[in-house]
């Protein structure tokens, strides 16, 4: 399959409050895994919740990594979009897994622009 | 399945090339989306890339919103990441296949933050 993107969906449980409640500390560790993944990142944009809750994202040269934290249910959802296919997501993802000190954690992929259906021709979804 | 947020993947094909590749419109029309749908806006960050595509995300209280084109290909993907289960995306999406002027479009939802893992105690994917 011929894909122009690929997004990739990071689930982390079992984190504690503190960490995903601390902006700072998250913009920090979100900006070290799109190095890790050696993404460019073009801007940086992080947002406190009240009374809890972080919400970030990060535009890169590759498309986006955004986070977003539940820390009442020890809980971050995570993505990262790119269009390079050789960015290395695994090594962020395990930053990650690391930083927020989880302790149940998931990834899935999902390939986007997929070229197949560009001369479908009729709508593919209406519902 | 109790989950905390709902992912909604949009992928519009068969869009012309101008549109997809016209920053001002394309911010535009996300912030009118992301009106239609309710959200909250907090922050929109857009970014034109050379020679062609446009990224843009825009932080809303309810999680983000973001759309990656590939001029050259006629395709743009969107997501929407809502923790509103109430948020009407489907009004932004059809406001999205009108405006960027898609001729094959589709959208996948997918729950995130599964609270039923949120005990497991181990690690539910390594690779």
């Amino acid at each position: 399959m011929e894909a122009l993107g690929l997004h990739v969906l990071m689930e982390f449980h079992k984190c504690p409050f503190e960490i995903l409640n601390n902006l700072k500390a998250l913009e920090l560790t979100m900006n070290d895994a799109a190095k890790a993944s050696k993404a460019t990142i073009i801007k940086s944009v992080f947002h406190q919740f009240s009374p809890q809750g972080v919400t970030g994202v990060i535009v890169v040269a590759e498309s986006h990594i955004a986070i977003h934290t539940w820390p009442e249910h020890g809980y971050a959802a995570v993505d990262f979009f790119t269009c390079n296919m050789d960015m290395d997501y695994k090594k962020a993802y395990y930053l990650l897994v690391h930083n927020l000190k989880s302790k149940v954690y998931t990834y899935r992929s999902i390939k986007r622009g997929n070229l197949q259906y560009k001369d479908v021709g009729y709508e593919l979804s209406k519902n």
